[in-house]
């Protein structure tokens, strides 16, 4: 019989040392909006992201000549191209491009978990696919939650659910974490009305004030696109189109 | 019209950092076992408990003529008097007494707190104690879950959800807090059969496996006791007692 794998949650990159572990594989989550956007690159052609750290390091890729989208706290840099909205990263921005990405929670995410055995970004948008693909995986999974600056979100912790529910009910995963269990009941109870669950979100309110919020509604509508991020020496490609 | 006050969460002491305010009060809470074992010793008559960080610093406790409860990872530390199983704290035991007390969460917790306007301890026994003084206090709340060695735990944060609703409910406090609206739900929850859902929890089967799990009914049973367990200048007093 073959053996079950473990899924763990956790639900800050300030306890992500808690989680390492470098036999088992990674989903980085930043709902709204790092992970989704990156989703978007790819069903938008996109031919590499890089993550980038800081902004200094940003603006160096800028300089470097890569098309650049990089925010803090919601505000595009104003020497990149454009911020982190997913609706930014059509195929006329970004079809066969490399883009260089540096945002206030999800890049640092990825750059944190870049020792995981293979270290994918999952969202809403590609539930299905990032599931199907780890139904198949031979790994244990921890899936990072991005948080906001290091504090726990509903967002990310209810997609976390999502992909932890499937892949429980799929009989090829099990859990003995407290942080799993609680993702999978929040989404339990979100899930047969998400979009006026996440209204009391903390960060729904942020881009709210920001005028950012038109991406809510994109953002946690599941399986728009198929495309699996994954992350490999400083380089994220479309998993689906490297394995192909 | 009164201003409210703001509730936080805080999932796991390495983040505190995040949350500390010293305009806040903190309750902290380690339902199995640290935090339900100090509103055990209080009801038994306990006059003082001194919390202890470090396994040397309990040891030069013992030396020094206190009474001693200690524990790491649930094993009794050999030389203290007894560990922290909240059926130790008898009166018999410790009636009129000091206690020096040590353990793997709660106490760390404490001590990290200790900046805090005022630090109370808070336990599903001691529930409505807790909320009853609550409303009644100026202050903004964190709540501050023990954990397990850092990470989220189940038990304390649904104990935390119970404070955080009784305390929205009484319509003087507000949260824009994710982490808060998670305990809260989960709260809801577990609510109706408290006991059976927490057999999924973690810890539940860590002292099932030691055989330590004869506390669990007592630990998630509200209000079995009234008393108010607050620290101040590294005592651990009953503020009920403190304040006549």
């Amino acid at each position: 019989m073959e053996e079950k794998k473990k899924i763990e949650v956790c639900f800050s990159p300030a306890l992500y040392h808690l989680y390492h572990n470098p036999k088992a594989n990674v989903v980085v989550i930043d709902v709204m909006r790092a992970s989704t956007a990156i989703c978007a690159a790819f069903a938008a052609g996109a031919e590499k992201i890089i993550p980038v750290g800081t902004v200094e390091e940003a603006k160096k890729m800028k300089e470097a000549g890569y098309i650049l989208a990089a925010e803090r706290d919601g505000i595009v840099l104003d020497f990149a191209d454009f911020g982190n909205s997913p609706f930014n990263f059509t195929p006329g921005n970004v079809k066969g491009k490399t883009v260089a990405y540096s945002t206030t929670n999800g890049t640092q995410a990825i750059n944190m978990a870049k020792e995981a055995r293979k270290l994918f970004i999952g969202a809403f948008t590609n539930l299905s696919t990032i599931v199907n693909y780890l139904e198949q995986d031979v790994n244990d999974l921890v899936i990072l939650c991005s948080g906001w600056k290091d504090r726990f979100n509903l967002e990310d912790t209810l997609c976390a659910g999502a992909i932890a529910e499937k892949l429980l009910a799929s009989g090829k995963y099990f859990t003995i974490c407290d942080s799993t269990n609680a993702s999978i009941d929040l989404w339990k109870i979100a899930k047969p009305n998400l979009l006026e669950y996440i209204q009391k979100t903390a960060h729904r309110e942020r881009l709210r004030k920001m005028v950012l919020d038109d991406v809510v509604e994109y953002c946690h509508t599941p399986d728009s696109v198929m495309v699996l991020p994954y992350y490999s020496d400083g380089v994220i490609m479309d998993y689906l189109l490297k394995t192909q």
